[in-house]
């Protein structure tokens, strides 16, 4: 697995590989089992089921009930709905809360609303990337419609404090979203726990297809929907079901409910070997993001004097990034990290390195040889 | 193929089996090449090729250049964008003009449009279901920013006349939008001999999986993206591309290009077989629709004097429908049916068997003879 063709993988918080028993899951529905679950016949009933199935396998895995849990084609759609949704069905409020570490999929719709009128409060992070709480407190109002915060960063991450900002949220009369893309299967959470109101789940950060993912919506939240047509998804998310990917999804989430604490102990110790690893034979070392409150697969470190982009250009033993996938051919310096205080020089030092549940002791013994000759190479 | 588990699937307008060649190709997408096309390393690149691969497939199909393919997530995401993404950007201009026929994807978001101050009109079908003509001409005016009528309708298969209706759209500057759902590798069209702005396709009418579509984008019309994020799809339509199901998506295109015409005309001649055989056999039956310009692969039948569902009811052999899938739960009489001038009790008799690539002789016979029987026991 270390030839050029395939490097050791190391940005699963880019995308990750479908796990075997999810292909396995999802096959007899694109191979035997066609059905359209709208259908009055055998054929639609036994699509129909699956997908009841899947919707109860999402919700045990976040606490919450089936019927609280909308499919989507995605992170995107689901961000996009929760925003643009929640937003529409509360005319009266028009301030969004949010971070300046978003991913895009947030970002964008608030500056959409923002283009048409609404005013949009973006809390900046402390040091270690956590989003600073008397920044949100102090930009709550009576017109807050909604408080957008996502549960971890992609890049470095660092947990937020959703317990604290969604209680902030609700003492204001806000409406609470986070977008779970980052930790749903990595740490596990609650939505009571949590206390939020809307929590978007991503199909292919969590072992599943790209093309799927979940909103929940707590029962009683008011929302619109976007998308327009048959009424499927409670008349929330019109489309017909994309059953194979649900059946994908519901069995990733079964997986992480059943075998998650495992996995991620041990995807902990070797993201720990790694930095350990690196940090003893690269002078100057810096870590990036919260040192604990942290997503267990996720590496952020700066190489002092190097760039991110050279080094992993001298890496062909691992495939790795300095950044999120949606802004990979954006060559400037990553805004989360500059978010953190770093300067532009130390951001473009930063290189992302996320661990998965196919990587391998061996993969990380390789990964520290073939970072510390690039770092030399280059230096 | 005529146990109760597994009836003879006569309800292909509704949804198709995958084809085992289109879930061959996507296989190698699941299950090795998972990286995410916007990732700057092999995985990404591996995918990125795969997706421009599958959008020049489409492109082929229906004749039109690559890049005027968008990605969605089905043909409700496809028409949505369409409608609400046209009228976005023609701010000066809100009339829609569009038929009495249309699918809940396209009547929906009209409708939310004509609740924020849009006009709508819905022109008529005569008695074959084919839209008036002269409705549309007399409804256009300097503000119509938008026509948009459904290239087939999936009840009766009657083809519409979208070449004429573009030429009067374009005639008083509005955008030409078709839902090609039931159309595209059924019949062989282009983008151009239609003269059409925008074109919605829908994976799971043409043996690809639920949960992809397209949407064909004229280069040069102005259209508003709905879902905002990292600006995939030329910032169209946001959100990590579906890699298996793109590819999927592709080779169906590329399967009805090159086998479509044999296909379909196989079908055709089944198809004209069930009617002639049900003929022969049911006193006073009555083709729904068109008679000749009509979907190869469509049948819609009224059994005089017996309700439709009844009598599918004691069909167990097949699996078919009394009208559209997104309807499949109401019990009322199918619109479309009442539309062309039938009474409520003669749109209640009407059956819909549509055929596909998989349905054989056989299964005609088999089909012919249960629902003779299930005629005679409830008549």
């Amino acid at each position: 697995m270390t030839s050029t063709q395939h490097p050791i993988y190391l940005d699963h918080n880019a995308t990750t590989p479908v796990l075997p028993e999810v292909v396995d899951a999802m096959l007899p529905w694109l191979r035997e089992h066609f059905g359209n679950p709208s259908s009055n016949h055998v054929y639609g009933h036994q699509a129909r089921q699956a997908v009841a199935n899947a919707r109860a396998q999402v919700a045990a895995l976040i606490g919450c009930l089936p019927a609280e849990i909308y499919f989507t084609s995605g992170g995107t759609e689901s961000n996009n709905l929760a925003i643009q949704g929640v937003t529409a069905a509360r005319p009266g409020r028009r301030h969004i809360v949010t971070s300046v570490i978003e991913h895009p999929a947030t970002e964008m719709p608030c500056r959409f609303l923002q283009e048409h009128g609404f005013r949009i409060s973006r809390a900046g992070v402390d040091e270690t990337g956590m989003v600073r709480l008397d920044a949100i407190e102090s930009s709550m109002t009576q017109t807050t419609a909604l408080v957008t915060i996502m549960h971890a960063n992609s890049e470095t991450g660092t947990l937020q404090p959703i317990q604290e900002i969604a209680a902030m949220a609700h003492a204001h009369g806000a409406v609470m979203h986070t977008d779970a893309a980052q930790t749903t299967g990595k740490i596990h959470y609650s939505v009571d726990e949590l206390g939020v109101d809307l929590v978007s789940i991503v199909g292919h950060k969590m072992y599943a297809p790209k093309g799927i993912g979940a909103l929940y919506v707590r029962n009683g939240t008011a929302i619109e929907p976007q998308s327009l047509g048959g009424g499927h998804e409670q008349g929330l998310r019109s489309g017909t079901e994309n059953v194979p990917y649900i059946v994908a999804l519901g069995q990733a989430c079964d997986i992480a409910r059943k075998d998650g604490a495992r996995a991620n102990q041990r995807i902990t110790r070797l993201r720990d070997e790694l930095y350990n690893g690196l940090n003893a034979v690269i002078p100057g070392l810096k870590l990036n993001g919260h040192p604990d409150l942290r997503l267990p697969n996720t590496l952020n470190v700066r190489f002092p004097g190097i760039s991110g982009t050279t080094l992993l250009a001298h890496t062909a033993e691992i495939a790795a990034s300095t950044g999120s996938a949606c802004h990979a051919e954006d060559e400037s310096a990553s805004a989360v990290i500059k978010a953190m205080g770093l300067t532009e020089a130390q951001a473009l030092e930063s290189v992302r390195l996320t661990l998965g549940r196919e990587t391998t002791a061996e993969d990380i013994a390789i990964a520290v040889k073939a970072l510390r000759r690039a770092y030399e190479a280059v230096s």
